[in-house]
């Protein structure tokens, strides 16, 4: 099953999807998208790290993240992906065609097996940004959350980090 | 019946106000409140109209909006406002009073006839904005959004393509 | 009972809350936590007072909250603070140990006897601030808003006034 878990900056949805991978009966592979640019993201990710238990595998994927989710995925297994909006912005730095970046990754999402779990952040229902960019990102990151919540068969809001739950199999 | 339909941006809500439109048995009409201030706000609308079938009537109504949907709402038709709050936006940008303004909508939503569908944007779920105009601007949307979905019978909240229902005619 | 009622700005979160309050039978006591820093705040500030019953007891603690709330809360009564995010951004604006504030507030919230009614924002929906002080408030903020609802048993999240449950206490 691949599940999209959406919510807001600090709204327990690393946490939510850590609690999946806990309860999974198999191996867990955490592919995480982050990259040390500054020490406040430094921080940040070693904060994510140590949470993490010993025997998950992490594998990190600031760009080349449809590659790493087919190598990682396979029967069996669960695999996080910790955060498509962090990717995003990444491949967005790095110039990358977006476009084709997602339709990369909703194929990966297609063919990957096993378990899934997608975190990704909800970033427009503040006010209209004054810079282009963070509007494109913004769009952008819209459109990846909507192609995901398709593509996975459960898609759950995380909100002070009570989960909702917005799409489940049976529906 | 009247439906509010409340998401951030790109999170789905105009393409749900579609299909809701596309399911009506009878004639559509489709209120569009953007300006074509530049070439950004250019292409947005443009991909909008390309997106809606041939058979829909557009009535252009960036600061009339009450007016242009009291002329269009009819028994069997369904009218679609997108959004409130661009119409908002164009509104305080024009000096006007919000707050009659609002007044006056609110008793065009309560005197149309037919189904209307109104799309709104989510937009207080951020940091507190730096500039005062920006302060006001989501204030005055909050409030629009509230006295809207008060005088909806179904109230939507669309967060990545998920529709969920907040406000049924049932309730 | 403690309730979490959580929302965007303009959301009707202060509203719902005060309606909790009028419904209840006892006593009530506001415990309000905003600072009249200036004019625009000074008339937020009076507008929400003018909206308050004057059977209602109002504390005003916007640095010394959990002591306020030992303090008011009693069995019998109800007691509403409104709202959580304000107190956080007068605590980091005075320089204190938010993770130690939170800590006590906590405490308190598990010590105090009666009704609680606790507002919040969501403040972490939108673009990722630029400046480093807003992001700073965006993550004590989450983290504060996630400890208040697993500190409550009712979390009720408020979108345009309509109000959806995230957590019950059967649940």
């Amino acid at each position: 099953m691949r599940e999209l878990i959406l919510g807001g900056a600090r709204s327990g949805k690393s946490a939510l999807a850590e609690a999946r991978a806990e309860a999974a009966p198999g191996e867990v592979v955490y592919i995480a998208t982050a990259e040390a640019a500054d020490d406040e993201m430094a921080a940040r990710i070693e904060a994510h790290r140590a949470r993490r238990p010993d025997g998950w595998r992490t594998v990190e994927a600031p760009q080349a993240l449809s590659a790493a989710l087919l190598e990682a995925a396979a029967p069996g297994r669960l695999v996080i992906v910790d955060c498509l909006t962090l990717w995003l912005s990444n491949r967005l730095g790095a110039g990358a065609d977006i476009a084709a970046d997602q339709a990369t990754l909703l194929a990966a999402l297609k063919d990957a097996s096993g378990e899934l779990v997608l975190v990704s952040n909800e970033v427009g229902q503040g006010i209209v940004p004054d810079n282009a960019m963070a509007r494109r990102f913004r769009d952008a990151a819209g459109r990846l959350n909507q192609a995901a919540a398709a593509a996975c068969e459960q898609v759950t809001y995380v909100v002070a980090g009570q989960p909702l739950t917005l799409k489940t199999p049976s529906a």
